[in-house]
């Protein structure tokens, strides 16, 4: 393993699946199954970020991504200081510029970035020295999730390529529905995206995605179905009548499922809302790939942190 | 040190002290021991756990036992994550199945987990491939608490054997009591409980314990006197009539320890309300063992999670 | 590097700059700027405190502060672990005593304290065996920030041997301030503090310090502006009449800069309310060295974390 790292990515950070090729991105998924490998044994440490400073400072709280970022530099060998906005200077008043420039200052080596603004992710991977990763930004991308719901795929379907996957739910207000796409159009899949008319942002065709409003239509003879998690907070809003019919039209159920592929799989990036947007049944049946998203998600990042390292000077 | 670790653990997990027989709790025991000397040390770091990933998953805060675990981690080598409720998925409405499903997609290979339900962890534990410890779960058991006092005793009395033990306090709320009534009797000591009758669960006799409701009869001769905490949730409520009078009537001072045994010993699994149910001047006297539990505690912990690694495949 | 560590402290703790020896601070920044070539170099772990638990308590939060220290402990080796006061038993009625006292007998090596009340890190390193380091306690003292501040005018100036520095702004709730008079009155500076009258402490004159009540007079030829932080609880009280109005007398713009020396340089312990003690042009501006004193920083608490570890039994 890592005898000869001949791929490396070309840009220092990792802030979107935009701008990424297609032997980039494949790299990538080639190198996570290494890891995938590396995590089932029972000796899970490498000492390739060793003496290396990885910084995760999340402004948003997320459990399972900050978890799985946490494990992943871990195992590889990294210091990691973990930084919440709930005990962060952000609250005494300190511009993100700031925070940015002051952890700068430290001489972390990676940089693992949650915010809750679209583009404030770029923004500081300008204003530092190290490498950035983007674990989420707003509304715009979380480049990690796409990778490793990518990873999933061509484990299970061998492929990617000439796959129609439906991306299901609440796409307006999600970056991991982008990122996806932005993947899936670059891996050469059909990308399809199902939703209410509240739910879906204007233009999006031009990503390279099939509009439609129900499940029925847009999950025919799909062979993935992706599905959203819908925010609590959207559920006391006006973007849907109420959860128990948005779980009517838009939760995936075995009636809906049926519509796709017989050897459709299930999706979903978690936390899941059961009975929102995806039947428990359907969840922890045999089509389900959720569990196994997690463990690629470890994988994934581990394979991002790694490939990121050998950009530093001196590495 | 660990050159012929003959003793393991009939489970794979440690959930309670229910279960355990007398001779895998003094196993448990003599290993500690080992442990105790090693933390004495200025260098305290073991490679046993290197390359596992230990997760402390926190449900209800507990500086200490947390502090406790993840110190015995690192000494041991694991890599350490704290998971703490407070940022956990469980706020986005995660079921406590979905969250430990979740982790164990990571691979993780010890789970620490507290929870304020009884029985939750045991649940967990059945939907985990990894080693679980109860670190306190509800009403029902804290099996390192009662080990680490296990320990403490038998280190200042040579045996816990015949010893006779009063548990006093709020024994119907505690897990501590629980664990500790059921080791004491494996290890064939004598056990009472003192109380007064709105703080004793019904049926406690059938656990073992004889119960007295004045501390005046129940420490009479006592070897061992172990208070419990009481909770401050419980002052405000109808448990007891005002700290004052618990104070007066179940608070341990010099007077009602004079009716115990000269020689002796005092614990409390702390956080200490002083005035409340103990004395300043009996916790921090001659026969308080209170830090020398806390001492203890990381070892026993050490112990735990050294021989539960002994179970996990490949190990 | 560490080949012959001829110079170590004569106490125990680092509780404050008062009591040290213009030798003490010059070996320990002389010691700090061999850590600052480390941190530049990639591969930044050193075993130094190999198999030592460091525990970074915290009753305040300061993300800043807290940070450098984790990332000092972590590249020298130790096992750090984090306790903040959100999450401790102090919430659940523990003194600072007890607490000291349970943290104590898991025996770190090194407790890192920061805590509101002057005093208070002092009496909690008489109740344990460990070494301690002062983070902040009350209004007294913060000794690290004034060895990085040291540090940063020493590579700036060559010297701080009769420089002038003006220390401005909230000098009275200001441990910053009182830290680094001590210190630079100690290693031969002359040092002035301006402030409105509301915010001097009375009898500063005594400490080594010439009194100024505008920046005008006190800025006047001075070598070193040194800026501090109004905290947000200061502008809603009757310390100052409005935000405005304070940085209209005492916020660091260019036209008061213009009163020092030519060369003079800027400095901030950070986080910084932009346009309230400092104008941003001069933040980011070619005579600030705030992002230094960060990158210092954790050169410093290296350094203390290092020659204290020296002191340890066995070590």
């Amino acid at each position: 393993m890592h005898a000869a790292p001949a791929f490396t990515l070309s840009g220092r950070h990792l802030i979107g699946i935009e701008g990424l090729s297609a032997s980039e991105i494949s790299g990538l998924l080639d190198l996570a199954e290494e890891f995938v490998e590396l995590n089932r044994q029972i000796e899970k440490k490498r000492t390739t970020l060793r003496g290396r400073t990885q910084i995760n400072l999340f402004f948003e709280a997320s459990t399972r991504t900050q978890s799985s970022f946490e494990i992943a530099g871990k195992r590889l060998g990294a210091d990691v200081m973990n930084m919440s906005v709930a005990s962060s200077s952000v609250k005494k008043g300190e511009t993100l510029i700031d925070t940015a420039i002051t952890l700068n200052a430290m001489h972390p080596d990676i940089l693992v970035v949650r915010h809750h603004a679209s583009g404030a992710v770029a923004l500081l991977a300008r204003k530092v020295d190290c490498c950035v990763v983007n674990a989420g930004d707003g509304a715009h991308e979380h480049p990690t999730q796409a990778l490793l719901d990518a990873l999933t795929i061509r484990r299970n379907k061998g492929t990617i390529q000439g796959l129609t996957v439906a991306i299901c739910g609440d796409v307006l207000h999600s970056r991991v529905a982008r990122s996806n796409i932005l993947l899936l159009n670059t891996l050469g899949a059909k990308v399809r995206v199902v939703a209410p008319s509240t739910l879906l942002p204007s233009g999006i065709e031009t990503m390279g995605a099939e509009v439609f409003r129900t499940m029925e239509a847009g999950l025919d003879g799909a062979d993935i179905v992706m599905m959203l998690r819908l925010q609590r907070e959207r559920m006391a809003g006006s973007f849907i009548p109420s959860v128990k019919e948005y779980f009517h039209y838009f939760g995936l159920d075995e009636a809906k499922l049926r519509r796709a592929a017989p050897d459709a799989l299930v999706m979903h990036p978690g936390p899941m809302n059961r009975g929102v947007e995806i039947d428990s049944a359907i969840a922890d049946g045999a089509q389900s790939l959720i569990r196994e998203q997690v463990e690629m998600g470890v994988a994934v990042r581990m394979a991002v942190l790694d490939i990121l390292a050998r950009k530093l000077p001196n590495a």
